[in-house]
């Protein structure tokens, strides 16, 4: 079993209104809800892979316990610890022309009180379990070394970890020795204070160079997410990448949370370093394809599994 | 008790963002999100006049749960039938200016099993009930005989019903022969097919003709809710109006529901009209005057119902 920790989940939204009248009452032609964030996603991804998962964090009020009969559907197992605030909502308003207006909640805050009864539970969701994948932002107010610390709990009970976030707690994180950490080029360009890219896309030499660097603070293995360009990996088996042949455009929300899914997939079943970097590559093109965010169709997946190519990088 | 159906109940979420940006990506400063619809409306009201109130109706999917477990939160009673469909949400985006963009989301359709599921529960709630409210628009495909079938139900149970919906439902429904039903001036004039209000306002001879024609149909009583011109009710005891003495702007969103409310709690105290009117027509005017839509203070109840002037019409 793989444990994913969401501890902001979201209820995304989205009304599709072919002419918006901004200044009176809509009525959307047609309306999607489902369990949001980027840890949902990958728990998502595991779920239609065939994966065991259990999702743990923390959920609240109204939204909370919608977000927990979301994933009830989908027959994802979740175990949340319930808070005193309210989960939160994103809300997109598509139009015809595919225009969109977002409005995006807030997280809760966290009482210690709260944390302090999840990590009982995280720790107890650990027993006997494969990975775990900690992924997304952190509720408000929510110091940004929890996920360092809850990578040295897991580590502890000799979980490996697979880390997927940001800023500061993307480098504390990092150095508490996860087993992958997976930034995007935009994240690894904010750590480094500078872009990694041109105008003709990612710098390799570059984006290796800051994979590396960050591997050096405690990190076993670095895996970059390029979009379109696939991805570029810094590991103890030396760097990596893996490039599908054709990106085919359809929704790229929820394609960088698809190749965490496989990575840490690749990871418990211990395939090597060559073999996850295809099946994440893969996995990311084919729900990048999807027209519908953090969904692939598995013909999609297996053409893009056939024609990702995979290299050592000097 | 009194058993208050909400057969298409909604969430109603409000995002307040002081200047919007309808292209992209918005945070809103202040977010609120609560059961709506008029039957809950209705069953709120009941619950803050400390009456026994059991909310019945359907509910589905993830929004169903949310409106479940909001109710839950205001302590008010409620068995729902779940349905395969997803209950609705209304979402209303308000600006710095006030101004306001609402989309709505149309009910789900009910199966006839479902349905079926639901009445064996309602028939099994009436049973020791004081009265039955039936308020607010009927699924999307749902026979406009509805209400009337629901409301031969309670009579041949011995339970007074109310009835506030609107168009073919409310005619129908007021031929079933309930206590009372409750339109505005929009609903009667729809079913007069013509204007009953002046520039200056409702038509007092013209709505009391119309209530009186409504009557005549099979409803013991009608009570026609004018707004800020407070209440026409034709009744078995007579004709009466009830006006308060000066509204206070504020949200008029729920003043129609909190009049029902206030009706059918006169009906099972056993009130005179005169009373039950003086009643409905503060708690109406206490509603229009809070900010929030449907809730009203204590304070402004006590005022109105000092300054509601009532009398019989000829």
């Amino acid at each position: 079993m793989i444990v994913v920790v969401c501890l902001n989940p979201a209820l995304d939204v989205t009304h599709h209104v072919p002419a918006v009248d901004w200044a009176g009452v809509n009525r959307p032609s047609a309306v999607h809800a489902r369990p949001g964030g980027k840890g949902l996603n990958v728990a998502r991804t595991l779920h239609a892979l065939g994966v065991d998962v259990l999702v743990v964090g923390l959920a609240g009020g109204i939204t909370g316990a919608g977000v927990e009969a979301g994933l009830g559907e989908l027959g994802i197992p979740a175990a949340f610890t319930r808070i005193a605030g309210e989960t939160r909502r994103t809300f997109t308003v598509v139009d015809g022309s595919g225009a969109a207006a977002s409005f995006h909640e807030a997280g809760p805050a966290v009482g210690a009180a709260e944390f302090a009864e999840f990590g009982v539970r995280y720790a107890r969701a650990l027993t006997g379990s494969a990975a775990v994948v900690l992924s997304g932002s952190l509720p408000p107010g929510q110091p940004a070394g929890t996920d360092a610390m809850l990578i040295e709990t897991a580590t502890a009970a000799g979980v490996p970890a697979l880390l997927d976030t940001h800023g500061e707690a993307l480098l504390r994180g990092a150095a508490a020795g996860p087993a992958i950490v997976k930034p995007n080029l935009a994240e690894l360009e904010a750590l480094a204070g500078r872009r990694l890219s041109t105008a003709r896309g990612a710098d390799r030499t570059e984006v290796a160079a800051a994979a590396s660097r960050l591997r050096t603070t405690g990190a076993q293995a670095v895996v970059a997410s390029l979009g379109p360009e696939g991805l570029l990996a810094a590991t103890g088996d030396g760097r990596w990448q893996a490039r599908p042949s054709a990106v085919v455009a359809g929704n790229a929300t929820g394609a960088g949370d698809a190749v965490a899914a496989a990575l840490v997939h690749g990871l418990v079943l211990g395939r090597p370093w060559d073999e996850r970097l295809r099946h994440a590559a893969a996995l990311g093109a084919a729900t990048a394809a999807a027209p519908v965010a953090g969904e692939f169709s598995p013909a999609d997946y297996a053409s893009a599994l056939s024609t990702v190519t995979v290299g050592e990088v000097r």
